[in-house]
């Protein structure tokens, strides 16, 4: 996979979050600018108003689900394009000053989703402890390192940032949690098709009938395109109205998602195309018989030919 | 509708059948060299062949169903492409030699199809009549003609050609029956669209599997186009196995029927095109909302700038 | 497969046809006491009018399709009951009288189904022979044998029955041919599931929307259960109104094709059951997972114990 | 509606959320015993336990979506049924101690899902605030009793209890916002059904096929049963492996819930039924000719009789 273009890149922080450990997996990240950004809104921000030339923010985590603010952050607001994704293990690990012990814990801080993740470690160990929430796992190891709590679960280039020591790690109770980042772009022609890509799009329904993801399902599914996530995320609007984030196998550059993305742009009140991008896990799409581009092309043509009579 | 070009024309006869009197409903039918023809498949060989410049045949029955002989002569052999049809009421006259009474009928004539049709009124009427089958309902005036026997049960037609009287008019057991004729010709470039089409294809599935038509039906149903008519046939290689020959609105010329018909290409073993053409009783295609020819322009407009990233 | 029980059966006859002959091939056959009738529909009356036990009628043909009277007299009138299917090789034979030879026959009769499936044949051998139509092949035999025409193409049961010799055997164009016939006899209780079931419905659509027949398929392929002939066939009301006649893998015993009846029940305008009787060619239904009885069974259990809460 | 029983009730604490106050909402809440919990998991345990007769949690909001932590808690761990909603408004209060005016509010303190919801309002009127995130938005309401930080974006409820003024209310951005709350309790009988019902189940499919989701839907609107909400979540075991958490028009006492609920348990690797209980909003189920009570009655009579054969 190629580098990324030189330049500064957003991320959600402080220094220190698993968003900024993404960003540095990218091929040429030690040549990038990061900015830490204080939330996945000013993040998409940074990028739309020209200050970032990309930025890396959370999608989805294989235990806690998806992120709503990047949902609706790519849903709203002026277009960005996901160009990249990386898949990064969440290793907690528990941070405290340098010669601080398991007993000397008395609170623990962090983000209550990775809270969440390591209840019942901090309950077999450090049962005594008090939990305080933090904004984000970055913040907890700073206000670790500030004196304002002893310890800090967090990723551990947290540590490195703030020069703290690690008590344990790996410390999630569900071993092979994975956080699934993306890069966002500005709106530009997508990363050239590989062997195994990923198109993301937003719809909104024509009207709530049901039957109507029904539909939406089908214009995938009649033309072999396979989907491999679907969330539905309100539109604000009042309960029982919703839109829906949606990653399908392949690229725009093939004719079937081609087409199925017009399908969708005729049929739905609103599609945003967020994106045709390598997968990180490169596992290529399915091709039904039928569906391949040259199938496209070859019947385009029969039905040109009888429509002019030969 | 415009007149048909002149030239010759085949049709199902021998003289005096119902499909003669279906070509002569063609306007500018007067001016045209009428050629019966023994069987359909005669007629079909006919325009094939370059004889003809076209042949009317019957395609459906609203009593008796489809013609088998019309739509396998259709399904195999040279294309041909259906260009008008027309709708006959079926109105079926019992005809003898002038001076015959009702009392002197003792044997009546018809093709078995036609005499399934006035079976009631020929029990009611002349019940000990003894029923003799004929090759067709003109065939059987002809021998009444020639003395051959009592009297056939016709179309009206058939007394003018072989100058027989009308011995009761109207005698269908089932009112209302009506006839549905197609004219083919050499493939061509179709009639240009009106408000109301129909497109005929058919289709043979690609393997047998489960689930098959329903994924046919699918490939119209999602793009709007609705059926007007679906037939199995045996393709002829044993028990099970089928094609079908379907009638949908709307034309080629319309983006939703094209991207069906290509749909159609890509997945089934085979297609053959049997051509756009007015419907005889002008009803117009529904149109679903995001299936209009300028829905079709704008999403592919759509597409073609998110993949040059403008 | 158990013999069926003595008594009268009806066919479509006179003596000599196919018809006969597949009543032959039933265990227990040379017990009973076959009933030529004129035509199907006699067939089926003479078992309405408790005048047969039985009787033995064509469904379908693998060159020829469906058998319209068949597939309406079943759909239509007091109903019957199919419970028990032959497959019978179509095996045309030329007959004449003793002493006759291929250059003595001037004219040549049988049906003209029949004429069409041997229509090569005799043009290569007997080019310039004039056809006559004939009620059915054994007809043919029984005017040849009167010495109306030269041969006749017909079953070799025709042969035995009206002392004739084969000139030609097996004189199909289309070699393979096979025809289906059912045994209806009253409605009763099935035959107890074997391995292989069929099971034989008739659907009229409620309404006729785009879209409905799609849902009478949704409603099989929901539920597993396997369609091996669907035909479309006129209501007699009108150009574009059609009910289906349906064959499904499976027994009514089973839960699965039980439940699907009862969804066409719900959903269609009438339905008319036509039995589950054993597969002539023993292919047994495929079975899905979570479609055998016991799931039924288990399933329907898990949501009485939800509704009474325990 | 009738009154809830009496006993100890669990709610998402502490004393002063939205949660309380969806509570307080119910019939008879009067008599309640509250009981506080730190987390949606805690209250769903005290359930379990049997240390409170019931438990509230947030189930979804109209801006922020559903709740993952309600959603994963009843997909898991012993069953629980939901047998009563309440729709709550979002009513944003800016609390504060008596005597504090705009002007002295230098920090602001709530839960970070609500500080989402006003971020403009704080903006806009106090620009210079440093906002600090809680817990809870009630936590933040009691930090700000006792002295940590300035003001605290509440439910109104919270200022009685902590005996704070308001220093501004109804200050969200998007206006309109309404959270569903639920009622779980042991697994029991369900409530009987009333007009305007809603069942809640989880799915969890059984191979991850592409087309599974849809097939999932098919089973609903096969019969007729329209969703108003469908939820992907990560099963935990992987990216790209979800469950989905389904709500329902209509009662398990219906038939057409019942058999679906059937079906899904035929289908799916795992189906977790949640409830069936009256809608807060009182909209009737749509009912599709077909699908009522007597139909499926009817339908399952009919098979039954053909099935014994009278």
């Amino acid at each position: 996979m190629p580098g990324i273009p030189p330049g500064r890149y957003a991320y959600l922080g402080p220094r220190g979050t698993f968003c900024e450990a993404a960003l540095r997996t990218m091929p040429g990240a030690d040549r990038l600018d990061p900015l830490p950004c204080i939330s996945v809104s000013d993040a998409h921000d940074a990028v739309r108003a020209g200050e970032a030339a990309g930025a890396v923010v959370p999608l989805e985590n294989s235990v806690e689900g998806s992120v709503a603010e990047t949902l609706d952050g790519l849903a709203t607001g002026d277009p960005l394009h996901i160009v990249r994704e990386v898949l990064l293990p969440v290793t907690f690990t528990l941070l405290a000053r340098p010669g601080t012990s398991l007993d000397d814990v008395k609170t623990v801080t962090t983000m209550p989703h990775a809270e969440a993740q390591v209840r019942g470690w901090l309950r077999a160990h450090v049962p005594a402890a008090r939990f305080v929430p933090a904004p984000s796992t970055a913040d907890g190891a700073r206000m670790v390192a500030a004196g304002e709590y002893d310890a800090a679960v967090a990723a551990p280039i947290a540590g490195e940032h703030y020069r703290l020591s690690a008590l344990a790690e790996d410390i999630a109770d569900n071993a092979g949690a994975v956080t699934r980042f993306v890069l966002v772009r500005q709106p530009a022609a997508p990363p050239p098709p590989s062997n195994a890509d990923r198109t993301t799009v937003i719809a909104f329904i024509r009207d709530d009938h049901p039957g109507a993801l029904l539909e939406l399902l089908t214009e995938f599914a009649v033309r072999g395109v396979n989907l491999t996530r679907i969330e539905s995320r309100p539109t604000g609007v009042g309960l029982g109205r919703y839109y829906f984030s949606i990653d399908a196998e392949g690229h725009i550059a093939s004719a079937r998602v081609a087409e199925t993305l017009a399908a969708l742009r005729r049929e739905c009140a609103d599609v945003r195309f967020l994106g045709s991008y390598p997968r990180a896990d490169g596992v290529a799409a399915t091709e039904r018989p039928g569906t391949a581009d040259v199938d496209f092309t070859d019947a385009h043509a029969w039905v040109e030919a009888l429509r002019r009579g030969n």
